[in-house]
Formats: structure tokens, sequence, C-alpha cells
């Protein structure tokens, strides 16, 4: 249960590298990548699987060398479309058009709508949009991962220029989000394990308005 | 089992009126939510928790006069903080030294650093970047309401100039970002239960690099 992780999991900071992840349970992680929810189901986004040695070893020290990136079995990088442009959107709707039979002139209809208010905005707009839409997904897979028993660790920081030139991503019509390694805790070593977790209190967070 | 429920959620598009979420439930998305990790533990949002009818009856006609908002039980709405300030860190930072005994000088050291990085940015950057953390939540609360059998509807169509307002939220120093009614799917009258679920091909989704 999902629910029942949710004390379990922290954002792991040694990871133990002789304990990778199965290849299984990382197919469930992207499994709900792929099923989260996204805008007008855009899902702009890709999310790179990184298991090669070279590559997060040069994307570790523009992270603040971080030891779980290459400790980790796996890194996941979150990277949001750059804009919104018709092609995109187009492949969208050529998509649902196909798998749902009948709804074309529908969905013609919602997306022209779509494209009228999204065409026109600035890239940095529509790219804040689709970097949303991403960290739904994210959420979705720190889920999966806390209920699979993964350890996982979102990071924010590390310098997205470098790692969009080391994968290339500007050319994909990309930008770099979020770092997420997957792998095991490591039973010593780790300063925050152990640690009391820190959240604000309900009445803090949350207004009812009954 | 959150992993088990990937392909049972889908945007509800009518729910029955009749059948509102359990309150255990609710606090139980509520606590997922709670729980979601943010960018150095600063969950930079709150979430409005309204079951009145009045507010939900004014919220509506801002937000394409989407049903859902009126016939689920518990509308939820995610509001963004509009700006990083020394206040709102150093209540992080406070909460964080009283729960963790000995961690004051490291907490100063790190969030002092922070600071120097937040503070000087314009207000739209940081809250774009608390809007991000916002949408983790809201991956972790759409998450926990289907583990939980809950449906959920997450809304970016409504006016968010016009729900600030309603809720007074500019005066709390919020933004709305995204709508979230929790109801019971209605047994007829959606269109869109029963279509077939459109996700991208992992293979155009994800990119392994081996």
């Amino acid at each position: 249960m999902f629910m029942d992780k949710l004390d379990w999991r922290y954002a792991v900071k040694k990871m133990d590298a002789s304990k990778p992840v199965s290849e299984e349970n990382v197919a469930q992680i992207l499994k709900a990548i792929q099923m989260a929810p996204t805008s007008s189901g855009l899902q702009p986004f890709k999310v790179f699987v990184i298991t090669n040695p070279d590559i997060r070893a040069k994307i570790r020290p523009v992270a603040w060398d971080q030891a779980q990136i290459t400790d980790g079995s796996h890194l996941l990088v979150f990277a949001a479309w750059d804009n919104y442009t018709e092609e995109r959107v187009e492949a969208v709707v050529a998509q649902h058009a196909e798998e749902r039979p009948g709804t074309r002139e529908a969905l013609d209809a919602y997306y022209d709508n779509l494209k009228a208010g999204y065409l026109p905005r600035d890239a940095r707009t529509n790219s804040e949009h689709a970097a949303r839409q991403a960290y739904i997904a994210l959420g979705f897979a720190l889920a999966a991962a806390a209920e699979l028993g993964v350890d996982s660790t979102p990071m924010e920081g590390f310098d997205p220029a470098a790692v969009d030139e080391i994968l290339g991503l500007k050319e994909q019509g990309l930008t770099s989000l979020v770092l997420l390694p997957l792998g095991t805790r490591a039973d010593e070593g780790d300063w925050l394990q152990g640690m009391k977790k820190v959240r604000k209190p309900l009445s803090e967070l949350v207004t009812n308005l009954d």
C-alpha cells in the first residue's frame, strides 16, 4: 500500500550500490509515470532512464556531487517540453482519434481551442505549464516507488543547463526539471536516516471551509 | 494498492451527489498531501477543503460550469505561495530546529544559502517553483484517492483570478493552481466513462540510456 509507506519513504542520502532496483520494479514505476493524468492529456514531458555509468558520472559533478546519482542503480531525469507547438498538440490529437474511433470532430474542436490559447503564449509560460504536468508524474513515480519499497531521492539541486547539454535535450526541445535516482538505502552513512520526519501540521497546511 | 488503480482512475466528468466521500477517506488524502516531499521541505502551498455549498456554487461558474465542483462532496483547491519570503523560510527552519534538536546550526547554514538564492529572484520565478511542489502533492492526492477508490477530477480549466477573489487568496499571499473535486462516479451521464484510456506508449515517453 502506498498510504502505509508515507512515513517509510524519505529522501535517501546514501544508497547501497550493491543493491540495484529490479527491472520489474523500474518498469512498474515507469508505468505509473505513463498513467499519471496531465492537462488535456498532453503528457508534455519525457523521462530518461539512465543506467549508463559514464553518463551518470558526468551528471554527478553538475549536481552538487550527490552520491545517489551513481550509487543508485537507475537515474531518472524528468524533462519538460520547452514549448507547445502545433506538431506536438496534433500528435496528441492523432493518437486520441485513432484509439477512440468517432471522436475526431470533438477532439478537433477541443484542441483547436487549446491551440488558440496556448500557441500564442510565450515559451516560458508554456514550458512552466508543461513542467507542472511532469511534477504530477513525479508524484506518481514517488508514490509507486514507495509502494514497491524502492528508495528514491528527488533532486532539484543541479545545473539544468549542464544536464541539458550532457543529454542533448535542447535539440529535442526539452529542458531538464528534476533528477530521481532509484536505489536502496544503505544501512549506514546516511545523516538523514532515523531523523524525525518533519511536516507542517495539517492545521497550518489545510483550511476547511464548511 | 495504488498501482492496481492506475487504470481504474480517470477524470470523472459526472459525479453522483448522493454518494459523498467519507471524512475518513478525505483525511487520508490530506495526510498524503501533507507527507508529499517538497524542495528543501518548504511545503510552499496551502490546500482548501471546501464543503460549503455557497462557496462551491460561486466557484462553479468561473470554472466552465463543471458540475463535479458541486456534485462532488469535497472540493480541494491547491494554492501556491506567491513568493518566497524571509518569514516563510524562517518558519520552516524554526519547525525543523524544534523537531530535530541539535540541528539548528546546520539548518541555518543550509537555509541561509537557500535564502541567498531565492529571495532576490522575481516573484514569478519563486511562485512557479512553489507551484511545482504543489503539483507533487497533487500527484500524491491523486494516488491516494485512487488507492482508496475515491474519484477525483483535477481541473486547471478555471479563472484563477476569480477563484483567488472568492477565497481571498491574494491577502494570504497565495494563488490558486488547480481544483480537485472528490466524489463518486455516477453510473450514467459521463461521456468519458468507458472510453479507452489513452496514453503515449512508453517507447515515446521514455528514453533508456544503458
